[in-house]
């Protein structure tokens, strides 16, 4: 097990979109030491200021997506797939040596709710290919929605699968889950990161089958 | 809703392995009418008189694998993914007009716990694309264990992801979740059986890293 203290400093890079913001919410919460990145600087300080209004006392900053990678023990990447490739691009020189969690869920179906792989197998590996052997990414949270992150006070009915190839890179994403008021669920190798990437359109489909905004998913059967 | 008497035959091809047997029992014993196919007619008359021999009055028959499709409403592909190929030319005259649902995952990872996407997309999208349009494949119960099955008093604790391009071609396989004690949810389109496919070497992980043989999923948020 991961102490929550002992994860350090939290970049979330992407941190003033909603899923972004809803994460370095519930990080500061937990109190944890968290900085919110954005493609401006000023941004950053600014929606960091916002959120700080609304928590009270949290150690939250903004900064530009670099200098929070750079200042980070632990990155969170949160940005559209679109997006990603540019975004790793610009934090390069941040991640060496440190873990990556990313919770980019690529939506490439004809339709969102229909799973279609991503070209590099998923987006996770992707990212991984493009930091190098010198960062080690993990993948989690693709499947908890935005709209729930967002409000702190909201119980997420939804395990975090966290897929990755060495345990104790893994164990930081559950570490996270937990503070964020969920539970991570060791889910196996980086490989199986396109399963947990495909469930968010498999989970899209069931909400629109079953009128709800509300699915998620549950691992049953383990001690955990 | 399908009613469940309104299925009709259900033909369980490859029914004499640990798996088909296992839904064979649980069907025949919610009062389906069931034949167990095999590669030899012989066999599949074998099995299904040891297991009637088991579960007393019970409507289950054996026959060949053919024979068991030519005489179903409703075929069920049971079989191991290298022979699923082999096994769906071989029945191909009995399931013009049907539906198929298969429950085929291919573990085609260097580990088996590591997801590998099947050539096609999926084992299920392989079958429709061998199957023609005149069959309809739904893809269903990939991550329910052969190990539970076989056991008719075991409550399973997992719900079944159903996928399929027609609403109403799901719903037999949702009723034969139900037959067999389990919750069938709509997971989408066809397309989406690759994630489900995927999930079982997710879950073949979790049992590894948790240490355990029970590990399945549950869908949360909706009313089904």
């Amino acid at each position: 097990m991961t102490d929550m203290q002992s994860l350090g400093v939290i970049a979330v890079i992407g941190g003033t979109g909603s899923e972004g913001s809803g994460f370095a919410m519930r990080w500061a919460r937990a109190g944890l030491d968290v900085i919110i990145g954005s493609r401006s600087s000023e941004k950053g300080q600014r929606v960091a200021a916002e959120l700080r209004q609304k928590l009270g006392d949290v150690r939250l900053r903004g900064a530009s997506n670099l200098e929070a990678a750079q200042m980070a023990n632990v990155v969170v990447l949160s940005v559209p797939y679109e997006s990603q490739e540019a975004i790793i691009e610009s934090i390069k020189p941040g991640l060496a040596g440190k873990v990556m969690v990313t919770v980019v869920a690529p939506l490439l179906g004809e339709k969102k709710g229909r799973y279609t792989p991503a070209p590099g197998g998923s987006a996770a590996m992707e990212a991984q290919a493009q930091v190098g052997h010198e960062t080690r990414v993990v993948a989690a949270f693709q499947n908890v929605s935005a709209h729930h992150l967002a409000d702190p006070e909201h119980q997420i009915d939804c395990d975090v699968l966290v897929c990755g190839n060495k345990r104790a890179d893994r164990e930081i994403a559950v570490a996270l889950a937990k503070a964020a008021g969920m539970r991570g669920v060791h889910a196996g190798a980086l490989q199986n990161a396109a399963v947990v990437e495909g469930l968010t359109a498999v989970l899209i489909s069931i909400n629109a089958i079953y009128k709800t905004r509300n699915a998620g998913i549950r691992i049953t059967g383990i001690d955990a």
